[in-house]
């Protein structure tokens, strides 16, 4: 059995790395850079610097943006009362797709997460509570409302009481959501696990 | 809903078109990169650009190698005259990785396939047929070895019976073998298709 060339067993583990991306696809996708044309592989190596070096973070919002605000943060018809927290950029994105979301939103960076030594100081929170604290304190009877959709797991679930409580803090008033989790549309009662279902039932609702 | 920046919507798109790689996944991994350290987005970009530049094709079976001649078909002791035809380089490292195969390789570039216009002058079967030319001419008496592991889909099946037609009349003593097909080990008979398992009854043999 023969190894690889260095410059192809290089790529693979890049591509390994990359996320839900085992050794086999890696494999297949170096081997189709191979045979690709090789204006892709330039183009395609110019377009992640390119993205490296053009991206930045929204200084209001910390979601992806080109400009120092991202389009959603500049938008004036853009509800800037309604913000809704989310984990990551590309969660903004998933809502944003919904097309009917017209508030605007805030990027944590991650969850707080004790076992990778992820703490509050770690996430973009302060920069978060400095918002509502600016709203809440404006005394024009506005009403702020702060959508903490973080996943539903055990980090999540824990980073969104963290913020309720901080934000209880700051301003009783403000009025602080959670999206709904429980079965997801489709789904199959019988195969649903027990944490998914008993969430459900506790989340039901008259009709 | 507002659009992703441009060098984000371009690295996306580079991404898809990667195999097996959806619109779905293809965020994911341009998001991966977004938040990855910028080290990481620079040497992945250099390291497809390295390996395109440093990888050619051996000049004997048109493997991927970083010398003139691969080290497969370098090595003395490999059996220089059985040669395993396969479609790509990635079929050549599939086969490698079973560790015992001891005869070289001769790698087509594909199959031929009229509907993509791929005909016989669009891979390396010229070159095929003088290696064999060369070695079946040389009278020493060896006996030589052709395997022909194509695809077993039409498209393989139609360039192995082409490659199989071609060998005939440079010498009818080569040995011409064609890898076997039928059932995958660990599969169920019950959920076989059609084709797999006429195949399978075609290939049976004496226990």
């Amino acid at each position: 059995m023969v190894e690889l060339p260095k410059p192809v067993r290089e790529l693979i583990s890049f591509f390994e790395r990359l996320p839900g991306i085992g050794p086999k696809s890696a494999t297949r996708l170096a081997f189709y850079l191979i045979n690709a044309p090789s204006d892709f592989s330039k183009n395609f190596s110019r377009a992640v610097i390119e993205m490296k070096t053009r991206i930045k973070k929204c200084r209001v919002c910390f979601g992806v943006s080109e400009e120092d605000v991202c389009p959603v943060c500049g938008n004036g018809k853009r509800i800037q009362t309604t913000i809704c927290v989310v984990e990551r950029s590309i969660d903004m994105l998933a809502i944003e797709n919904l097309g009917d979301y017209e508030g605007v939103y805030h990027v944590l960076g991650g969850v707080i997460n004790p076992l990778e030594h992820v703490g509050p100081d770690d996430l973009e929170l302060d920069s978060l509570f400095g918002r509502v604290r600016s709203m809440a304190g404006n005394g024009h009877g506005v009403e702020v409302e702060i959508i903490i959709a973080t996943s539903p797991t055990m980090e999540g679930e824990a980073t969104a009481l963290y913020i309720k409580r901080k934000l209880d803090e700051i301003d009783q008033s403000i009025k602080i959501t959670r999206i709904g989790s429980g079965l997801p549309i489709g789904a199959d009662l019988e195969f649903a696990d027990q944490a998914t279902l008993s969430r459900a039932m506790e989340g039901r609702k008259g009709l």
